[in-house]
């Protein structure tokens, strides 16, 4: 018998990383009875099955064992290559392959970045709030964390700019339809960025996976993306196609960058799926994808403007909710010295769930906002569960009189 | 204009962990003249293509979205119970769905090992030589190791009482048909090995990718599942359906554990693609999982009695080789003071290729050794590849009277 006494075991690292409280609480709301705006699902009418099927059993027969061989950690050069080929045309990115990396989803990328780059105590600029995957990982490399306030127009200028007297590593951002705001930063705000960065020996990780959902205006440039050569974009095939097969990406002009992230990720899983690499690609060819994206984006709109009419109707006036121009996220703000928290077991009892903003923030408690998502729930659905959730609002903080 | 330093950047793990030797030269070695012995690929004929296709279509549907949308951490739990029912079932281990995580392959389980224990200077103890993969994994995280002979019977049990006097976290062992050796842990050897380590508080780390592929002899139990319930058993479905889909799985019966690597996973990629993990268990339930086991079994027989045969006739008596009864490697050692990295180039030259001892080891350079894998090539190819190697041997070493 040998009975670990795993207390003395466990490193400094996993001692620091939180467990996923989304994930957690993902399993107290698997009553079915409960409306969910905790999860941040794509809605599973946007992937597009039947296609995927003809895929799989077109890259099957053209290309036989090498779909299910071991393959190289880089990724799948085709895919390699239509993914820099698509940046470039559509973003007016210089790209090749090379500077492409095929990641495990894009959690994996922030793994990756941090174990590159992150010793204990280096400095990390997060937003304020930001999303709760990305602390996660970064936790877990035991930085120093900087956070900065995200407002209508994006991350605090100035606070930025006090944040980067000191020593920082990374920073990191989700400049369209944040999670878990749903805010975008503007065109002024990612310009004052990019000027602060621009002489800086810092990388910047500009995570976005939601920029191909907008429902409303036109598309901004990148902060870092074909401006700053250091810096670093992450994309993922899993909002606009498939999350299941774990296909993301990351980009970057600095090659020296990418060949210590394929080192670690060599360590971490010697590559991604290869199937999987190959199926998306095979979609990509064989598919209207910007037309998919439309439809995905129409769906998300109807459902985005059924939650905020619903929040006008239903919700007291002392509470207030971002209007995000795309992406699957609305971040809703209660009065001050209401916690969010507190008021999650009530809600399940009334059978609806959302997050409590606590994780998506370093350290603090009661915070008085919440995540919605509604990507994943059709309008009549959205509508009634915002109906309980305004209930419980209308108890607990209906009588303040103003907005915070 | 940011171009980074990145030199200032890089992490201290970073700067710790070696490119793989192995896909470095695998690119080298992609000349389609060059017979590698080098990589360590199941042969494509192993992989179950038709039956594949068919579960694909059958999961697709008739479970829709669910193959295709996010999903849990640990892994499917029909796959789960399947696995844990198996080990039950075969090898008499007392398992539930709870003792099994899903992982990206076995090498996001020696990550994932590694993240959860390993702090700077703790110590590892590894076979001498051990998988290059592993050793990249925990040297992420900069442990001391500890390398303990390895020989025809298994570990030396003196050195490892020994080096168990020193603070050790980990210790890594492939007793079924080592990589790289070929070699196999006796019975004695791994009694012995059980208990010097059942007082101690130490993850057994027992990385078991190769066992079901045993041409000769019968089965031995295992080290530490079943008998340590501080014990870690790795599996995989790499080696007898398909490496492509990397689908690997981490049993213990410490379930404090597997709860820290279930965080550890989180942050990593939240879930290994949940497609392949349906695909496995379809495969599994409609297949003779144990009849394709035994004629890949059959397949590998005959190209290791293929390579033993064409080493007897054309290497000189100077060289030795290792006699597996299982797996897909041998080891083959050269007299004393011959580098094999040195007789590398000189082999690509003559169009066939093995990877030298070195990454094997801990900082040990121009070691006598090499790996050859035989699974990857069809029996004329094989005894073609040894022969041209044979010539290199002769020429290079064939002066040496003896045996080291």
């Amino acid at each position: 018998m040998n009975c670990l006494n795993t207390d003395q075991l466990i490193s400094e690292q996993i001692r620091h990383t939180p467990p996923s409280f989304i994930r957690s609480i993902l399993n107290t709301a698997a009553d079915p009875e409960i409306i969910s705006f905790a999860g941040g699902l794509p809605n599973p009418a946007s992937f597009p099955q039947e296609a995927l099927l003809a895929s799989m059993e077109r890259i099957v027969t053209t290309y036989g064992s090498r779909v299910f061989q071991y393959s190289i950690t880089a990724g799948l050069l085709q895919l390699r290559e239509t993914i820099a080929d698509r940046y470039r045309k559509k973003f007016g990115l210089n790209l090749g392959a090379d500077h492409v990396l095929i990641t495990t989803g894009s959690q994996q990328a922030l793994d990756l970045l941090s174990k590159v780059l992150l010793n204990p105590g280096d400095g990390v600029i997060v937003e304020k709030p930001s999303y709760l995957g990305a602390l996660q990982a970064f936790s877990q490399y035991r930085p120093a964390f900087h956070p900065v306030e995200l407002s209508e127009n994006g991350m605090n200028p100035e606070q930025l700019k006090n944040v980067l007297q000191k020593p920082v590593k990374l920073l990191y951002a989700i400049p369209n339809f944040q999670n878990p705001t749903g805010l975008s930063y503007s065109a002024q705000n990612r310009e004052a960025i990019r000027a602060l960065l621009s002489n800086k020996n810092i990388v910047l990780v500009e995570d976005d996976p939601y920029g191909e959902l907008r429902f409303e205006g036109g598309r901004l440039p990148y902060i870092g993306a074909g401006h700053l050569p250091g810096s670093v974009l992450l994309g993922t095939f899993s909002k606009t196609i498939t999350p299941g097969m774990r296909v993301g990406f990351l980009i970057s002009e600095n090659k020296d960058l990418i060949k210590h992230l394929s080192v670690a990720k060599e360590a971490s899983d010697l590559h991604t799926n290869i199937f999987a690499q190959y199926l998306i690609w095979d979609y990509l060819q064989h598919s209207d994808y910007e037309a998919h994206i439309a439809s995905i984006t129409e769906l998300y709109r109807q459902q985005a403007q059924a939650m905020t009419e619903a929040i006008d109707r239903y919700f007291p006036p002392s509470v207030s909710a971002t209007r995000p121009r795309g992406g699957m996220f609305l971040w809703v703000t209660l009065p001050k010295g209401i916690s969010a928290l507190s008021l999650f077991p009530l809600a399940l009892e009334r059978k609806v769930a959302f997050v409590p903003g606590d994780p998506f923030y370093i350290n603090e408690k009661d915070v008085n906002a919440m995540r919605l998502n509604y990507s994943n729930a059709d309008c009549p659905t959205i509508e009634e569960g915002i109906r309980r959730l305004g209930e419980l609002l209308w108890e607990k903080v209906g009588h303040s009189l103003c907005r915070k």
